[in-house]
This record gives structure tokens, sequence and C-alpha cells, in this order.
């Protein structure tokens, strides 16, 4: 059998080894590495698909825990799946749950079997184990699905992490087993181990032996510095079969995409864009700008002169700031598309770097520009 | 001097004298019966310009007390006017702040000068008078803006409500003198007098003396019944020029749209159709549907069977509930979108009545399907 997705190199880039491809999933072929926006509740908050569809975005995420919880995975079932639930015809990925349950739910108790807890919504008890992961996955329909994972803090002590990492394979062969349709939809392995080479070395061993279509790199951007992550990276990803995508969770910085994708990444994803959007602050490529501020609401150029987006090629700072002082939601719509725009055109630039084999000169360019190579720079 | 805002009487209707025209304004020329949405803060809400141009908006509201508090008439006139500010190049109406100074802000003091009050944002003290009200419009620089008038309670006493038509007759006279762009921007003089017909009738007098582009029916749709209303429009309209706009403020429930229409009004505007979209209720051809409750759960269906709008083509009851209830901005963004775009249809159906000279059965057909007919019927 065919598997559901599929990765093609293309190239890799002369002096880093970046690699330019193409994911195949059952909704299309979309060139990497790619960021793919998050919309947690089956919306990309405050977008139309179609504006994702005209910015370039390709895959775009749901969060299994969200949407088992509301509207419940048998409604989307219903309703055809995902993609007809949402009106979006090109790729989708959803997590497993797990970093949910283990970050906004209460009274969690992990056992081999899964994980006890109760809801954040209203309390109520529920339990998460790989086979009920797959039969939510399965039923929501992505392209893409997350094998269960237990995603450590990462400065967790190095027997913890040891035992977990050991688990989340347990739990990664039990999914592979559970799951119902791998023609129609592809399944990842999650290798963790936090900062730890010699764990992280045996959770990619354990998961290549399960012959995965797909690697994701979990357990980081979780509070350790860009240098540990990068670090991580370094000895991560060479572990990761050549011919098979690899996905670096929750990273959605402008430096962690270029340096995620120098490490060989392909593709990325984080809420990062429409999150700081909706607190009134853009990334341009001048750096971050908090549009809502006093100082710009005499500014009446766009939100960045560098940008060809539809917020800046038609809004001015100020009626950006004046709509989110008033509480417009077309405001945060305005910085939310920019955000968007922006990660999307900055995996464009990568990818045209990779193939003019400059990476490192566009690197240290936009690093410059960003202003990351100042002292105290803030991460996005 | 050509005056800004033309009106062309194209056709009346034969049984009810509802007329089919154009409004003419300097940002083009549009079809009435019409219904113009409310930007209140310089946006209508959850909307891009593009979407009410692809809808069939015409004129849209912008609300001068709004903007005087918030960025502010300096900022706007900076921006080079509201069309700029806000990307709209079609038409744009404000009001004259008077409404919301008698709604909004506190501790109102009325004298024949102007108003003292203070907002409701800081408390500030402020004063609008006929004079600061031209000002701000004309700093707006919207096409046609309302002169300052006192909008009194529909049971006030007579005596009361005959005071304050003479006064807000002498307001229109000074803010007519104090308007400084009358060739760019047409100024309206607002019809008041509550429920008395002699007040009407003095009110209309001393408004159409002084020869204004385009006159407003103010002091409707503030708590009285609508057969009260109708009968206040069956004395007021035969009052005003036949080749001037007639406006009726603040009036967005499809009944009173098609009631309007058949008295010889050719505006209208309301906060309706957005504000009750963002509480999860939409208009449709069968009525009211409050589509975030449980009952549409499982339902896939469109919102309206019989609507065409964005909304209804590519998105489901059971998925804007679901978005509705995520508190996901863009469920409010699809009930707004159909709500407008109910209005927007339902006058493209009242002119092409009138031009078949069928309204009245048009409003028979429409009033029994949408339920108007049925005994306590809800008035949207
Ligand atoms: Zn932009
Ligand atoms: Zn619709």
């Amino acid at each position: 059998m065919e598997p559901a997705i599929k990765y093609r190199l293309i190239k890799k880039e002369k002096h880093t080894g970046a690699r330019l491809g193409e994911l195949i999933t059952p909704h299309g072929t979309f060139p990497t590495p790619m960021f793919m926006p998050v919309g947690t509740n089956a919306s990309v908050k405050t977008m139309a698909p179609e504006e994702l569809d005209e910015m370039g975005a390709g895959v775009i995420l749901a969060n299994t825990y969200h949407l088992w919880l509301r509207p419940g995975e048998e409604i989307v079932k219903e309703a055809g799946g995902l993609h007809k639930f949402m009106n979006w015809d090109k790729g989708i990925l959803t997590d497993s749950g797990g970093f949910q349950v283990f970050s906004l739910a209460n009274m969690r108790d992990i056992t081999e079997e899964g994980v006890h807890f109760k809801n954040h919504l209203n309390g109520a008890k529920m339990f998460l184990s790989p086979e009920k992961a797959m039969q939510i996955e399965n039923d929501l329909g992505p392209d893409i699905m997350m094998s269960l994972d237990e995603c450590p803090p990462f400065f967790e002590t190095y027997d913890y992490v040891k035992k977990s990492v050991a688990r989340t394979s347990r739990w990664a062969e039990r999914g592979l087993k559970a799951h119902r349709n791998p023609a129609t939809q592809g399944l990842f392995g999650i290798v963790q181990g936090a900062g730890f080479q010699d764990l992280r070395e045996q959770s990619a061993k354990d998961l290549v032996s399960l012959d995965f279509p797909g690697y994701s790199i979990g357990g980081l951007s979780v509070g350790e510095s860009k240098a540990e992550m990068n670090h991580v990276l370094d000895f991560t990803t060479p572990l990761l079969p050549e011919h098979k995508p690899r996905y670096l969770m929750g990273v959605g910085s402008a430096d962690a995409l270029i340096d995620g994708a120098i490490r060989g990444i392909d593709m990325f994803d984080c809420v990062l864009p429409t999150r700081i959007a909706r607190n009134g602050t853009v990334m341009t490529s001048h750096g971050r700008l908090v549009v809502k501020n006093a100082k710009y609401a005499h500014d009446f150029g766009p939100l960045d002169d560098n940008c060809h987006c539809y917020a800046c090629r038609n809004y001015s700072r100020a009626y950006i700031r004046h709509l989110i002082k008033a509480n417009e939601i077309f405001g945060i719509h305005l910085t939310s598309y920019h955000n968007l725009y922006f990660l999307l055109h900055l995996m464009r630039q990568v990818r045209q770097a990779i193939r003019d084999d400059n990476l490192l000169e566009f690197r240290e360019q936009f690093f410059e520009m960003y202003g990351f190579n100042q002292e105290n720079a803030r991460n996005f």
C-alpha cells in the first residue's frame, strides 16, 4: 500500500544541507520548508479559508483535544470530516491531543494505558490513550495525524525523560496498530528526549523502526533557549530518514524557522502569529512592532513597508491602531492576516535561498534587519 | 453650485407609490430604496470593505460621536478623510453625534447653544453644538452628513416635543451656515416631532424651507409600535420634496424596510443585522434563527436555504454554531455577513417589486414566509 503522505527531496542547500522539497498529501502537494497556520477549533482565528489560500498556506493545523471536547469528533465525522466541516480543501494536520491534556487539563494521571484527566471546560473526567487518539483523529479525518506522546518539560530529570521516551515509543506502536485509515491519513511518530542526545537517539531509533510516513520533533520551544533548541536539532534531524518529512512542533518565531530549516526541518507550526496579532503586535522586516502603541496614532504608513499583504496594501498603522483601541474585530483580523502572511512569505524566501544556495547570507541579512543580532534581542 | 447629493426618481410603484430611484453621490450612484450597513468606529463590525462591496452595499454609515472621541476627527482628516482611512471608495454617511450624546453620554445639559455632556469613555466634559457637529463631519469627510438634532422619546409630552422641534429647526439652520464643503458633502435636515402630526408638519416645513439636499426622518424605531411608526410615515413622507432623498434613521428589521419603502422611504440604516449576528442570531427567509441553539448541532444545511451569500454557500449551521460556542470570531463574521447580505438582497427584491408593480404581493409573500403574519410575531 502506498502511504498517504510522501516527501520528495528536490535539493539540499550547498552550505547547510537545508532541504527543498514537496510534501505530497491526499489534498495536494505543497512546497517545503513550510509554515502551517494553526486553527485550534477548526478555524484559523479571524481568517477565512480563502484568505489562507490566497496567502499561500498549504497545510493548516487543528487541535484534537479542543475538537474532541467541542463540537465532538462525531459531529465532524458526520459533516464528512474536517475538510468539509471547515471548508478547507488543502492539507490538514491534527495533533494527538496529548499536549493540551498535559498543559490545559487538570488532575492528570499518566499510566501505561494512557492519561486520565479532567477537561478544562467543565471538569468532566476523560481518558486519552494511543487508541483513543487514533479513533478521534480517524474520525476528524485530517491528512496528517500525530501519535499520542508525552511532552516532558525540557529540564526534567534524565531518569524521568528516559522512562517517558520509552513509553512514548510504546504508545507510538499502539497508535500505528489502531490507525484505521493508513491509505488516506498519514500518522507521524514524535521524537522526544528533551535535551538528552542519547534519549533523542533512542526515541528516533524506536520510531524509525516502526516506519512512520513522517516524523515530528516534539519537546522543543517549551522554555529552553534558542541555542539549546538548535543544539538538539543539530543531533536529532540526522537521525531521521532522508525521504520522509520532518516536522518541528510548535515553533513559529522567524529566527527559529530559518534556523530550523538550516537544520533540515521541513514543517513548522505555531499559534504565535495569530496570538500576538490579537494583542496588537506584528512581525515586520524591521522587527516586532506593537501597533496599538500611541506613537502610531498619526502613522499613515503600512504595518511593514516591505510587505505586500492585503493589510499592508490597504490600511495604515493609524487605522489598525484605531480599530484595536476601539475593540473592532477587523483590526485583529488585519494584524492576524499580516503576521501569517509574513511567516508564509518568509518560508518562500527560505525556499528561494535554498534554491540559490545562499541561505546563510539570507539568514544574516534577515537577522540584521529584524534585530535578532542585537544584544537582548526578543525572540519574535 | 450643484449640490453634492442628488436624487433621481425613476418610477413609482403603481399601487403604493414606493419610489425606485438613484442616490447620486461624489463616490458613486446607488439604487434606492437602499439599506446602509453601520460602521460605528469606521468599520462595519467584522467585515472587510471588499466583502461589503461584493454583497452590493453602496453607502455605509459611520458615527460622528464615536469617531470624535476615538481616534479623533483630526486623525481621520490627516489620513485624507474617512474614505481613505477605512479603505471604502463608495458612499459614506455620518450622523451628527446627537443621538449618541443623548443615549450614551452622562450629565447632559441641553441649551439653545448646544449640549454639554460627559463622554462615556472617560467622563471628560464635552460640548456639541450644530457648528461643532459640522466641523467634525467636515473633517471626517463623508458624502452625506446629518445636522445636529434632538431625538426626544416617542411618548414625550406635546409641549416638550414642540419646543424640541423648534430648536432642532434652529440648529439645522445654524448647521447649514457652518457647513464648509457644500460642493462635496451633502447635509441632510432631520424631521422630528415624535407621533404628533402637526409637529412633524412644522418640522418638515421649517427644514424644506432651508432647501437641504436630502431629508432624514428621526425619532422613530425608539420604542413605539410598528403600527405607530408606519402611521407617522404615512403623514410625514408626503411633506418632503419628491426630488430629494428620504432617509429613515435607525430602522433595519425586514418588515420595517418593506413598509418604509411602501411609504416612500429611500434609505435605511441599522446596527440590527450585525448586533444580532454577534449574538448568534440570523435573519432567514423563514424568520429568525438562533444558530447557537443546541438543535442545530447536527444541522449540516446552510443558515438559509434560500440565500446565496458566501456563508450559506460554504458553511453549515453545525459549523457556525460550533464556532460561536467556541468563541471563534470567524463564526460571528459569517453570521454578520449573512445578515447584511440578507437585508441588501431584500432591498434588491423590493426594487424589483417596484419595477414590476407588485410590491404588496411581494410584501404578503415575504411576511407570510418570515412569520410576520403570525400572532405575537417578533419584529426581526
Ligand atoms: Zn503585511
Ligand atoms: Zn446567507
